[in-house]
């Protein structure tokens, strides 16, 4: 397949001209807003789109959008149409807005980690469909998983880091009915974890790793399923099947050249290949055999092995370097996106069944059966350069990201008679990666609007310093044509979203029933808060109410332990408070009907003032206290 | 002045009620909706006002608006009128969206504390001009200051902890042509810091402190200028002069009872006056007593004792508990917004001038003199119900925030034959703190725009648990009636925004010149990228180029200590890489043209995957290198 490979680094060149064409001369900023433009409302539009995006005050958007922090550890909230960002939800690192990281518990689960890479955020499904209950997502860097209970939108459990596991990419996509959700390795390592082994021997000794967490369907809990050990090839993006593929995982792979080479770069060793694959899982086939005991345990994992027992796991080529393969709503099929190449392959599930029954296989690459791609292709859609991934809406249309043409391309869905054919293309201000729908990977989207993720902003908003934000774009697909409606700057990086209409996410909690806080050192009256000493210990029971807290006074020694209880006794909403210490590196916010702890150990003498760092009333200045520590003699 | 207390009293109790009434029953979303309507713009308007703050994709915003994050511990960059949130700038937290807080050189600038408290921004001025040059912001709660550079947007020093000093909040409001920023005391201490004293002893042992930190013109250097030790009192909000009071520096106090009693809240004890004080420094006249050696040095600081040396520092008296003391843009007035108090009063400078000279004194507090409250005042002008700060626009009128009310007062400023006088009421939702308008605090307000920042928002965005976002509201002044035209979500908590015409900002950098980069660990060519052990500690020199980090395999023995030197060797703008290693707790972002270091110590054995953790290319997920730490025998 020269002609693709022709293709596409000559689209690789034009792509890298204009954008330096376009940025480095400071000269061309104004051409480069014309750019923009090209996708950018008709000034006879501009009335219509703003009226689009506005919510006035006091009314609502009408999705949710959540957004991944790539490096910045956290997931992020957004209103649409109007894309403000209205909360940031804390995960991996430690955000002392909310005093997510400071108290004992939040602490302990993040383990001595501050930060985490976030990309694939997933909510939890019913029959394929958001149910409102959790919000999960996945730590690439140190390989962890996290739960967010969406009645408080706060993160209520890591999971990991996952055993034999290292960069943990191709995660969350949970399953249609959140019986899992998943990891995979994108960095082969040696295993188990700990294990040191050279490049040289990379194929021999490094191992890729499938892991399936299990999510407890009554609290979302999440514990280790099981694993399957892979051949060291790279595995980057996926999507769970959902119908009729309701038993199956897909996920990229790259590097399937199996080569790591010191000091030769894996862009070239791992582009060699013409085709890659996407990996099939039959999970529900592993899970039975995991049941019956088919699995050596390393390092605490049930792992599973596909080549000493064929028939779960398979091969299917696609082109090159694949990004993202996207599963169409009705289980049909699924969407190869060649980041290297001009096209989106369409893969029949029904035929991928077939092939696997009449074993109609190319070839075992490393042990794994590889199926005839002209066996399971159905179409291939030249939808342009460097498509990554694919998204869909209600009226048979899907929309692909090309991240070095910078463009969206809309497809019409064929099948039953109706032909695969590009109907549409929009320019993207820059270097488009992920692309987000409306309930889009669900069973059933709803249309309305696409949230273009781009990589790059270049100077299309107030110039920030070198350190630019990363750019969303916001399209109307209620048309035939796609258009471009408007900008905001996302908070690095939005590798993903989800969005899902406001109706799913109901009783969130706005204060904390009093009844249901079950911490036993709660105290609901200022008379009742108190310190006791017990040996080197200082204990401390405090409540935060408008405008006071008590004690405000706290004696200790130099090298005392205190441990500090704080309840927000207030049972009105947006009632926080927060507790800081100067000197002293606390900062808490209990909410309304909230019991939070701190222990430090008393190492600075002196008087150290403690105050309430959320603005809460008009005596919010008075509402203070003093820590006194007394020094060694 | 009983009426102005009984009025106090009876405000609160209806404000109360209307919280409440509006906010504890789910039932009265729509209800409270409705409310916030009152606002909102009409039906008939809402095209109009839609338009107003659209920004189309490739347009740029007006103003920039440097908000403050409060316990976030970092500054938030808006465009307005969009009010789309553009940029962070982590100041006194890590944030690994940017690695800031690190590599080697922004974590030692951290000190081992992982939060601040960040409230009152302050840009550098020339003769009472916004110049762009630097922006300041405290950090409430460790006492300590900071600079970003706004050439590139980053923190480049931060000063501190102050010596002296506990409770940055009054805080930076720096002197009108940046010779001096400040900080003072808002919670007394006994000094130097680690003295301990009990609160018994608190009027005799306690000490409030004034801190003038000096700003070297050339490059912006903060550095320790001296001090003023002053009454256990309160120090909260501050204004410099400007024009003919820009020798001056004025600020407000509470518990001017200096008392502070165990389990009594202050909140009580600090409300029993009914004035508290405006302080007024010659900031010049202490400058040269300094000069002259007219200090005691206590723990490094030069302080200076008013009470020794009459004559620079006075109390004006002021409506109970002032909270934001305001210098109006031609110097001559200086306004005190009473928290507790139905109005605010209007001092005029002249006359404060004049009972100095003539030493027209009610008596001495704690040694300090106070003018007598008859002499000093102007005018009283009845805005509402908790007024908390007021800033100005270019047609001679003022704007106050109200804060039990949850309005805006608009006034006419009088003086010259002119009439004091409210014009122009509008309700906010809710809980209006600080209030900005564009250079309101320069010597030439703009007009156009005012941001008021709210410290509750109460549902008036989607439900996002018990952790509400703050509000931010855009009041278009450019009409004799203000109009609210729109809302967002500001991360938590804008104590306080400046806003700036955006060509006041020029030459921003968006690609580090490779000459300038004076890191003698930078290497610009891949070929020069190397490993290099010297006895138990591995060196290494890496550079980062779409798309691969060489070198890609650093070998180490678990214990070394390994020292890397990371340079983004790209010349091209946005080309951001990240520099993140799975399993150990570093993610770096160096610029184009940057290099930073990062040391750490081997102690996990093993295959360790380093990446570029910014999407950066095409090839962006084949960048990627290998940390292996073999164990120890």
């Amino acid at each position: 397949m020269n002609w693709k490979r022709m293709i596409f680094f000559v689209g690789l060149g034009i792509a890298a001209l204009a954008m330096i064409g376009l940025t480095s001369d400071p000269a061309c900023a104004q051409q480069r807003r014309e750019r923009v433009k090209e996708g950018a409302p008709a000034k006879a539009d501009i009335g219509e789109n703003a009226l689009k995006v506005y919510v006035p005050p006091g009314d609502l958007d009408e999705y949710y959008a959540f957004l991944s922090g790539g490096h910045s550890g956290q997931l992020y909230v957004f209103g649409l149409p109007s894309m403000r960002h209205i909360r940031t939800i804390p995960v991996f690192t430690p955000y002392p807005a909310t005093g997510y990281g400071y108290d004992d518990e939040s602490k302990k689960m993040l383990g001595g980690l501050t930060w985490g890479d976030t990309h694939h955020p997933g909510l939890s499904e019913t029959k394929g469909e958001y149910d409102g209950r959790w919000l999960f997502i996945n730590d690439n860097a140190h390989g962890r998983v996290a739960r967010i209970d969406l009645r408080d939108f706060k993160t209520k459990q890591i999971f990991g880091p996952i055993p034999n596991l290292a960069g943990n990419h191709a995660s969350v996509y949970l399953t249609w009915n959140t019986e899992y959700l998943f990891g995979a390795t994108r960095f082969s390592i040696p295993i188990p974890k700990g294990t040191a082994a050279d490049v040289k021997d990379y194929k021999e000794k490094y191992k890729g790793v499938i892991s399936a967490i299990a999510v407890d369907p009554k609290d979302g809990t999440m514990s280790l399923g099981w694993q399957i050990v892979m051949p060291p090839w790279n595995y980057d993006v996926a999507d769970a099947g959902k119908l009729v593929s309701g038993d199956w995982w897909f996920v990229t792979t790259y590097n399937t050249e199996a080569e790591f080479i010191d000091g030769k770069p894996l862009e070239i060793t791992a582009s060699q290949r013409d085709k890659d694959y996407i990996i099939a899982v039959n999970w529900k086939g592993v899970e039975g055999e995991i049941k019956k005991g088919n699995f050596t345990e390393i390092d605490g994992a049930k792992v599973f092995d596909p080549v000493k027992t064929p028939g779960f796991v398979f091969a299917v080529p696609c082109a090159k370097s694949p990004h993202g393969v996207d599963v169409s709503p009705d289980g049909k099929w699924f969407i190869g996106n060649g980041k290297l190449s001009p096209t989106v392959s369409i893969f029949s599930f029904e035929k991928l069944q077939k092939a696997i029954q009449e074993k109609n296989f190319a070839q075992h690459d490393m042990g794994i059966p590889v199926v005839k791609f002209e066996a399971v292709t159905e179409a291939d859609i030249p939808v342009g350069l460097g498509p990554l991934h694919t998204v869909f809406d209600d009226k048979g249309f899907a929309y692909t990201s090309l991240f070095v043409e910078s463009a969206v391309a809309k497809w019409q869905w064929g099948g039953g008679g109706r032909e695969w054919k590009m109907v549409d293309k929009i320019p993207i201000q820059y270097n488009i990666g992920h692309i987000a729908s409306c309930e889009g990977d669900t069973v059933s989207p709803k249309g309305k609007w696409v949230f273009a993720l781009n990589k790059l902003s270049k100077g299309t908003h107030l110039p920030v310093g070198p350190d630019q934000p990363e750019s969303g774009q916001l399209i109307d697909i209620s048309g035939p044509k796609m258009k471009l409606i408007a900008q905001a700057f996302p908070e690095p990086e939005p590798h993903y979203a989800q969005i899902i209409k406001t109706d799913k996410i109901k009783n969130v909690i706005e204060v904390y029933a009093k009844a249901e806080n079950k911490n036993p050192n709660a105290v609901w009256d200022p008379k009742d808060a108190k310190v006791v000493r017990e040996g080197n210990t200082v204990k401390v029971w405090m409540t935060q109410i408008r405008s006071s807290l008590m004690p405000n006074v706290v004696r200790c020694n130099e090298g005392d332990k205190v441990i500090m209880h704080v309840t927000n006794i207030e049972e009105m909403r947006d009632e926080l408070h927060g507790f800081g210490i100067c000197g002293y590196d606390i900062n808490g916010v209990p909410s309304p009907g909230e019991t939070l702890s701190y222990e430090f150990i008393a190492d600075k003498p002196g008087v150290w003032p403690y105050y309430c760092t959320n603005f809460c009333s008009a005596l919010h200045q008075e509402m203070q206290g003093y820590l006194i520590v007394n020094p060694k003699k």
